[in-house]
């Protein structure tokens, strides 16, 4: 199916409701408007999940999804074979009556998408829409009154020329019927309600190649289409758009596979749901209601990468690569029973082109290397005589520990954990840097000396004040290799931090207590003697 | 020529500013991402300039121009004919190194871009890019630096890329030239400094076909090579792009005209420039140096519609209705020596295809019914015996009293005038609303005010306490009528507003004033009678 536009939405849903209920588990992507919105987002070695949480949130706030892919993957024991759909929205959030979003792009995120071929005349022209709750709600209550808010500018023409076509075939008698030409989308409900507000004689119906039917009706028979009009039902099924397929999704509860998931989770969650809430614990706790059950299939294969190394598919955690290899001749047939993974017929291109950072393309490529990974990790090891293939409830029994999980790039913890406690951080003890005294030291920012350091690796670096410096190494190898090349360099003096030793906060605390307990001795000696 | 893309923009930019430079005027058009940021920066019939001004101000800060056109008009006075170079620029706010705009879009104003068939993909694929002049600052600051700021992404895979290559090349010995194929744009350069700085016996030059050529050169011709090295200035000259053409029209100061032009002009100074002013007075005075000689044409057809009565084309203030009465047969005949105005050969489908709201297309509309409008009036009870027909500077000195005066939608003015004082206001007075003390009128809100009253003309509502509303109308008419129809209304009583009778601030201080007389006069007397 790939592509689904606007205007063929609504007709394909059930199929796709179907097919996710039907379904062992989902794979999903996005694309979005921006990455960032601002340098102090930028995401850090320094970066708790709480910080990384607030960072994202403000991001996520600002920009919008333009392209979600959905894959849904389903095996067939007989033939030892999943099936895969897969569908690729363009999303575009439609103006409706008062309903009119604002929403941000960064510059290098349109020219990122550009790079991989990115339509954006797709994204506007024939992008799917969606609300979140209180957008709905928004919406339900306008609908709901008996005079719906007026269309602007350019859609308050159509509606004027619809009235008038409407008004000159009645004073010409008014045949049997006239079909009027309208457009798809909201602007034909507002054509139907218009026309039948302003004509009590008539009524209007849908007709074929995007037309109104426009008939005379007598007193009674526009009572009783009153009594069964659904357009105002009709209007929001419209416009909730995509939001269905997301309600489907969590309504079934099945497995969600993406690859480096958080931004994906927390931008579906923002612009289908509702706003993102401002403690990170309380998002936790709400995605893990509507996703029970998620893997994050770049952090599988960073976790996996020693467990499976004698099948040396596991090198590279980077999506396209990572199926590139499991997709090979030797990843696919390496363990007994590795299953087939069929595209639909109607999909066969992402099985014969590569369309990276297509967000359907993604999806497919996320649930595929998630099959293989959970197929080498639960056949390794097993005796060549196994005689069935495994059931894809056993793929999940094996994965339990990487279930919730969710990868994490650049911050002081690998991954997060949506249903229980964070993991600790793995990463090296931060470095504490001293400059020199000297004229030359003084010149030395953060800027110079992450240039430096980041030969040796990725680093992120905290100024103090001008002559003190934090900095988080990604790796120990990092962090060691930086001390051994700084260990008697004369301008940049580097050390393990010490909490104890080089926070002036906790100096402060422990020269306080120090103080209070001398005085407290004193007293006690003192009162003790008086 | 009317479409330039990003390729061929500065190999066109020679000519284009040469045509500004001998042309008589420059008609402009913007379309934009955004109409309107949020429901306090709706237009109001209650606006002052100044209030306009400030909720412009927040909207075009938020908003980015995506396409800008350029009309330049000359006279050939041999020909009594104006020839016309159209030009429709896509702009984008290309990203390099540091600088990486973030940019808002109103979904309604795409929505409104996609009814006239906008080219979304051309917009992000082919923009010119744009610098106001802090980012031109801040861009040389970065180019002067001996160390470019790293590329980011998949910007960062294509240097490495090329690096490798050159690498290769050399390890193989480095035959007499190496050519490898590199994007156009800002990247190109980020190459060239990539390959230079990695590879110090190598010089890097642009090549035929988008391509960069690699020599092994001597520490002799690479320093002759590096101090004539303009890397830096043509990166700046580049990523300047279209602020090349704002500041050949600001440099020149030929007439500028446009229709309904203030949002044209604030976002030009606001991308081109630098932002814009919080005092409106500010913005005056510098929009006026930019432009010193601007016209507003749907400002003029507004103001010329009673004297030119008798040629009944000025019915519509809408551009394209003005163009097409103006562009009749009827327009173009009715008075002597009406000059041809001349599409040039390279854009002429402007001249026999109708593309309202391209920018380029509006832009030769409004230069276009500019002269028309002129014409007219320079021509107007003017003998037919006038021998010669009239110099374009003639036009300018009949239109005296219409040079920077642009027109305002929706306000307490009708146009504000650039070089001067603004206008006092030609709207009717308020009206004043009092509800009954009834449990009916409780109910009445400012919406369903605005619905009632909407049957007699534009109308906007401002609450000031549950029972008290403020009416601004468009036009005398209009509040005649509504004061006629709800005369002896049992719910809805309307007076023309009165500042002393009904403002509570200026009752407390009237209240205040006469206390204070009162205190004094008693203060006098007692003081005098003690």
């Amino acid at each position: 199916m790939c592509d689904v536009k606007r205007d063929e939405f609504l007709r394909l849903l059930p199929d796709i409701k179907q097919k996710i209920q039907d379904c062992d588990f989902v794979a999903i992507d996005t694309e979005f408007t921006g990455l960032c919105l601002s340098e102090a987002c930028q995401p850090s070695l320094f970066d708790t999940p709480q910080e990384r949480y607030r960072k994202l949130r403000q991001t996520v706030g600002s920009f919008i999804i333009c392209q979600v892919g959905v894959s849904v993957f389903k095996k067939d024991m007989k033939y030892n074979r999943f099936d895969v759909w897969s569908y690729n929205f363009h999303l575009f959030p439609q103006s409706f009556a008062t309903l009119d979003v604002r929403f941000g792009c960064q510059a290098s995120s349109l020219e990122f998408l550009c790079h991989h071929n990115f339509d954006f005349n797709k994204f506007v022209y024939e992008g799917v829409p969606y609300l979140d709750q209180d957008q709905e709600k928004q919406l339900r209550k306008h609908l709901e009154q008996t005079c719906w808010p007026s269309a602007g500018g350019s859609q308050q023409d159509q509606l004027q020329l619809c009235c008038s076509m409407v008004s000159q075939w009645l004073s010409n008698g008014g045949g049997t019927e006239l079909n009027i030409p309208a457009p798809k989308g909201p602007l034909m409900f507002l054509i139907h309600r218009a026309l039948r507000t302003s004509f009590p004689e008539i009524w209007t119906y849908d007709a074929a190649n995007s037309q109104i039917a426009v008939r005379k009706v007598s007193q009674e028979k526009r009572k009783e289409e009153e009594e069964k009009d659904d357009l105002a039902d009709r209007a929001l099924a419209s416009l909730l758009g995509f939001t269905h397929v997301f309600r489907a999704l969590t309504q079934t509860g099945k497995p969600v596979v993406g690859h480096n998931m958080l931004m994906d989770l927390m931008l579906l969650y923002s612009k289908m749901h509702k706003p993102l809430p401002e403690k990170y614990s309380h998002f936790k706790r709400d995605i893990h209601q509507l996703f029970p059950c998620i893997y994050d299939t770049k952090h599988i294969a960073a976790e996996l990468k020693k467990p499976l190394a004698e099948f040396a598919v596991l090198q590279s955690s980077i999506l396209q690569e990572l199926f590139d290899a499991l997709n090979s001749h030797k990843g696919r047939f390496m363990v007994l029973h590795s299953p087939a993974i069929v595209a639909a017929a109607e999909c066969d291109r992402y099985t014969n082109e590569s369309h990276p950072h297509e967000a359907g393309y993604d999806s497919y490529m996320a649930g595929y290397v998630f099959i293989r990974m959970s197929h080498l990790l639960t056949m390794q090891g097993i005796s060549k005589q196994q005689p069935v293939p495994p059931r894809f409830r056993r793929y999940l029994e094996v994965l339990k520990g990487f279930q919730d999980r969710v990868n994490v790039i650049r911050a002081s913890v690998d991954h997060i954990c949506l249903s229980g406690e964070d993991p600790a951080s793995r990463r090296p003890q931060w470095l504490y840097i001293t400059l020199a005294q000297s004229k030359a030291a003084r010149t030395i920012n953060s800027a110079q000396i992450a240039e430096r350091f980041s030969a040796y690796g990725s680093v992120d670096i905290r100024p103090l004040d001008g002559s003190h410096f934090l900095v988080a190494a990604h790796s120990f190898y990092c962090a060691k290799d930086i001390l051994r090349a700084y260990r008697s360099h004369k301008l940049i003096h580097v050390t393990y931090y010490n909490m104890w030793k080089h926070s002036s906060t906790v100096q402060v605390l422990l020269w306080t207590c120090i103080g209070v307990s001398v005085l407290g001795i004193a007293w006690t000696f003192l009162s003790k003697s008086s």
